[in-house]
């Protein structure tokens, strides 16, 4: 079994040396540009690893694991143009490189790129197999995303909602990962299924961890600025719950703190997070990532391989979510 | 064998009553939206054409025909977006009846169900057998449409630079669907191909009508106001051959009236017809479209088939071209 390094690396250099033909040059550039400004490869490396706990030869599926990095940036390339953000990874995002023409076009042509390098047969894979999967992951994300548009404007999303958002558009995709490389291995359906919870827990638990990172994270190791979805008023498991479980004078604070035109940025974090330590939030949403990554990890357990085959993976979800294994 | 009048009202009736998701509506609804609005569904219509020339169930690919179909409404709501223009078929675009984020994100998921489709095994098809076909015809029309893009602000775009372009975003979807059609009923490479290159020609033969159209086009039987192309400066099949075949004082005056930045319509539309008429573009036009159109013809000539099994093609091809049979 390959190491999570030796299959990043394998991944890697797979996905930097994919070939694009050399016209129309203004369609390709910003293809090649934004595969280029990197990303941990997380899903690509996730269908590897689970395709290598059942099969020896990970590098036959590297076209599918390419196909759904590439449809992965291509949502990143089209949500920044709908979010209008500037920079992505640190360097510029498509749209403000090129032009909102050039990200629409570019970004349409690089989801057909990832259906093309998901049905790639050259290397004796019968991708059929998982079509159904790929279809349906490809398609939850951009559900996902819809969701995430339609919150803005709402004042009123439950956690529930927003767990089925976040599963959608963040989880969903990693779940898909591990389940099509172990399909595409010919592992059994209970496995596939086991692998697919385990990944879409993980995720859940990775972006709950996000949203109590950009309020409590140390920067020391949180690269983001603190902050930053309590000045956008982004409804995170934070601010819903929060929103919930508010007495009456907490919840006048923050709903005025939300419906500031104009503010100081720093008092605004510094007010929202007084709230926050009141109502006992951190808590909170530690104990509901504990539990998710709880479920996760018994999904885990319960694929029908060697312990030892699982090592990887279990070490691969630590330190997705920063622990020590 | 079906009549086209059956197969159009098949197609019509499938893709009418194609089911999506409640949820999220706002996904969905400018996808419906655009699918009803119409449209003459030529491709789905020549996909059935073509396989009804070799088997007699062509709603068997009825799925993978709403996949073409839905592939070709994906690039229409997209390319208004990027054209930013306000009406489609009498109907306010995507992006005006909703907004650009509603345009990108439906459209992004309107090009996954069409994959979605073509991939449709339920009613026995093998759609792998043409998956390459679709990949190609849809990655084709991208290349195209940033030909198009590319060309708005070239000043020097050659006939066939031309050709190529409106080949691709045009003419080339129109080859695939017979091609795909007949390569599902089982036919043999060499009818395929023939098939390909008589949708491909009678595309080109198409469009270099509408360019005339445009200009020449009996307001009577063309719906369209006449000069639209003239006031947009739109690099059409006579502006450019009109660029190459003109005199010193011809070509001067014809760059003044494309770079006047304030015109009377009228009066640019007439000014332009005027240089078209002395340099005699509507006849050498003319000449190319009956070149390519006999071209075409005599690709579907050469499909190895019982000559009655084509005479609905012939007519389709010939009602295209408003001309008698």
């Amino acid at each position: 079994m390959l190491t999570i390094d030796e299959i990043i690396t394998k991944v890697s250099e797979y996905i930097d040396r994919l070939q694009y033909p050399s016209a129309p040059a203004n369609l390709y550039e910003p293809i090649r540009y934004i595969l280029s400004i990197g990303g941990k490869r997380i899903r690509p490396t996730l269908m590897l690893m689970a395709y290598n706990m059942y099969k020896d030869t990970p590098e036959l599926i590297l076209p599918q694991a390419a196909g759904l990095e590439t449809y992965h940036n291509f949502t990143l390339l089209h949500d920044d143009l709908m979010d209008k953000s500037d920079v992505r990874r640190g360097n510029p995002t498509v749209h403000k490189k090129w032009n909102e023409n050039a990200a629409i076009l570019s970004g349409d042509t690089m989801l057909i790129l990832a259906y093309k390098l998901f049905m790639d047969s050259a290397n004796g894979q019968n991708p059929v197999m998982a079509a159904d999967d790929f279809i349906a992951a490809t398609l939850g994300v951009c559900e996902g995303q819809q969701y995430d548009i339609d919150f803005e404007t709402h004042n009123d999303v439950t956690e529930a909602e927003y767990m089925e958002m976040i599963r959608m558009k963040t989880s969903l995709l990693l779940g898909y990962a591990l389940k099509i490389g172990a399909k595409l291995a010919g592992a059994s359906e209970e496995d596939c299924q086991h692998l697919y919870n385990f990944g879409e827990k993980m995720g859940i638990a990775f972006q709950l961890q996000d949203d109590l990172l950009d309020v409590y994270g140390d920067t020391k190791f949180f690269k983001k600025k603190l902050g930053a979805d309590i000045v956008d008023n982004k409804k995170t498991y934070l601010l819903i719950n929060a929103l919930n479980l508010a007495n009456t004078e907490q919840h006048e604070e923050l709903t005025r703190l939300i419906s500031l035109k104009t503010f100081d940025e720093e008092e605004k974090i510094a007010a929202v997070r007084h709230i926050y330590d009141e109502i006992g939030i951190a808590a909170l949403t530690q104990k509901e990532i504990e539990k998710q990554f709880a479920e996760s990890i018994e999904h885990l357990n319960q694929v029908k391989v060697d312990e030892e085959k699982k090592t990887h993976l279990y070490a691969f979800a630590n330190k997705l979510m920063g622990r020590k294994y």
